[in-house]
């Protein structure tokens, strides 16, 4: 059986509009998830714990009658980390060090200068204190996630880690356990969906109320994390994942074709993109692809998400490859060619950018040192890399004495009078002697 | 007549409780200006620049037939910059050259690291393509908000900044436009509201669509900006602004009294907050706002703001007042207090400090240096001053050889079968040779 792939070719009319039409994602959730999400953190916002409880029953089919059957100890923790191989352990002991490595690198630091006059200026940099941690449960519980998202925020200092997770029909993910052991999670709750996030949005007897929550989720939780926003803070509202790989045809069209299935095999609506020049190379891609589908144990998937979702392109040149790669920014994006290093630059919106035929995206997924929390839906135009910086906030500083408040109070003053403000303005010239 | 100005105890029970509800600001829209914004951004995205036209007649009450009236051009721009008065010039250029080397210091650089085995990780920071800065009309049209939010995005290196700024009546405000001028905004158009919101999501024929908006704005700018987030980024949503002022009864009350006036003079729902050990010097800033408010211009609205939301605090220590700014999280902080910059750094969650009695927040609205635009109702605790690092974004890189391949690949392909991706695993593997 040949898989359908689209393909388009950029000299072909209207190809930018048809890439545009493919790329996009609409990952509003439509009334119905709405009002079922509204009503839920109405619920936990109003009865607390007992609405945990009664969501936590019905949606994870759970059979417990108290709350503290929600809260997971930290010998319970410990527990998972014996539990899981040796193998395991140090394969996550490995990707911690390196993980952390990298995110120390990500520090902001405050800073403060001084001006003639003996004004100062500056940014405070300081961690949030609270912060939620929503892993996903069952089918997409992954321990990878949980090093990503838990160490960038333990390297910022953030001083209370929450994380929830749900357990569906009861069934824990050791690996998962055993990841917020090791990264130093303080709290964990296996609570899920929507009424996990509004839990810690708005608190309740059991779970902490937090100031920010991170993490990816199913649309349930997506739509609660957009709805309690601005009330805590959020990291992104991520859609499907995506790879985009910019081919120059020297690499082994198995490598690519591999690469294309670790994005598709994560779900029906991941999207793998191939860029090249050469419409032979695609060919063989293509190839690859019918060749090793077969030994695939996600065959299935993969299949489905290559032929919903996948695109191979054929540009006119790795210029504009790299143009093709700016529009989509996509949340991986591999440079798969020689000279992978001097082409990066011209890669303007990526999640993260992958260079040289040696670094395959599982490699970043699971312990490169970058986290592998990523802008997705084109979004990587305005955003980033989930980081330290997402855990940290600024405070300006401004200090002055009576000279500066001379100088500066004039300037506002006037500017402030030109804009009907005259409090602002009086309460300038108090300090420079005018009243 | 004496305002009635709440007060607070700290050592009375409920405290934090009563606190709490004092500053808690919910600025989710209702369901029918969410219906209404909805119905117009519907409208922009399909029938574009016919829509905005018939919004801007109708809600700006302008008599246009054409989307030409709704172009600024840069000759006009520059014909309010010599239309506007020398000394505002002066304070404009002044203000600018402050709020341009403040912004300097905050440029993030790219960085890259190599490891022993020719791994290399890093993160390439660029700026946004193009931003919208939405600037809102009539009365609350600030020249100061155009520097605060233009300046951070042109040295981040914006390409294309995009302002909006509706005229109701028609009416321009040449400050506005003049600051549109100096600080090298690229293209003007008088259209306001959720419209002009949905202009700059979605483009039209003739608003470019950008890839993030920025800037304050009333609840239906507010509520469109939160609808259109996802599909472009946004800055925040920003609530009434407030002040909340330290005060260790060292400070003429007078100039404290009057900095309480500066931030009710706003609107009535902006909030002044007043923090001290010491009763009596409460009473004697209530007997300064007495006697001082007969003389403003705006005691309507400064009286009106001060009695549904102002809030005096006495507390039972100055460590106790840090720990009430905390949970406050206000936009402003304002210490004005005897040895201010040993004390700043007890504060951990506020959108900008000012340090010392000199340091009045009118200085920082106008030309301290930091901007102006900051994290409103409680958000503070999560979130920071607009700056340069948000017309940034970083996407990670990484490099790996064969060598480091061999390495990562490992834990890399160990960890991904434990999570039962197999693609991923095999991507690695293929990478050390393992086929």
């Amino acid at each position: 059986m040949t898989l359908a792939i689209a393909q388009l070719i950029s000299s072909q009319a209207g190809f930018w509009e048809k890439l545009e039409a493919m790329v996009t994602w609409d990952s509003m959730a439509d009334e119905q998830v709405m009002a079922i999400v509204r009503e839920i953190i109405d619920a936990v916002k109003q009865r607390k714990d007992a609405a945990l409880l009664e969501y936590t029953r019905r949606f994870d089919r759970r059979d417990i009658i108290n709350v503290a059957d929600l809260v997971v100890d930290q010998a319970r923790l410990k527990a998972a980390w014996h539990h899981v191989s040796p193998q395991e352990r140090d394969a996550l002991n490995h990707a911690k060090a390196r993980i952390e490595a990298y995110h120390h690198k990500q520090l902001n630091q405050s800073w403060l200068y001084e001006e003639a006059d003996g004004t100062q200026l500056g940014q405070q940099v300081t961690p949030i204190e609270k912060v939620g941690l929503y892993v996903p449960g069952g089918k997409a519980a992954y321990p990878s996630t949980v090093l990503m998202s838990a160490i960038p925020a333990k390297v910022a200092g953030v001083k209370e880690l929450i994380m929830t997770v749900p357990t569906p029909g009861g069934e824990v993910n050791e690996l998962v356990f055993a990841a917020a052991y090791i990264t130093g999670v303080d709290r964990v709750f296996t609570v899920g969906g929507a009424q996990a996030v509004a839990a810690l949005a708005y608190g309740t007897a059991t779970v902490p109320r937090v100031d920010k929550i991170v993490g990816p989720g199913n649309i349930y939780v997506a739509t609660a994390k957009s709805l309690v926003y601005g009330r805590v803070g959020i990291d992104m509202v991520a859609g499907p994942s995506e790879v985009l790989i910019i081919a120059d045809g020297s690499t082994d069209p198995d490598w690519v074709a591999m690469d294309l299935f670790s994005q598709a095999e994560h779900d029906e609506n991941a999207q793998s993109i191939l860029v090249c020049p050469q419409s032979d190379y695609l060919q063989k891609v293509r190839q690859a692809i019918e060749k090793l589908l077969p030994s695939m144990e996600r065959r299935a998937i993969i299949a489905r998400s290559l032929e919903r979702r996948a695109l191979f392109i054929q540009v006119s040149s790795l210029e504009e490859a790299a143009q093709v790669a700016d529009f989509v920014a996509p949340e991986h994006c591999e440079l798969s060619m020689e000279n992978a290093m001097a082409f990066y630059p011209k890669i303007h919106n990526a999640g993260a950018i992958f260079i040289g035929p040696y670094a395959s995206e599982a490699l970043g997924d699971y312990c490169a040192g970058p986290s592998h929390v990523l802008p997705t839906s084109r979004t990587a135009r305005f955003s980033s890399a989930l980081g330290v910086y997402d855990f940290q906030k600024r405070s300006s500083l401004i200090y002055c004495n009576a000279a500066g408040a001379q100088t500066l109070g004039k300037t506002a003053a006037l500017l402030a009078r030109s804009e009907g403000l005259t409090a602002h303005a009086r309460s300038a010239e108090y300090r420079f002697g005018k009243v």
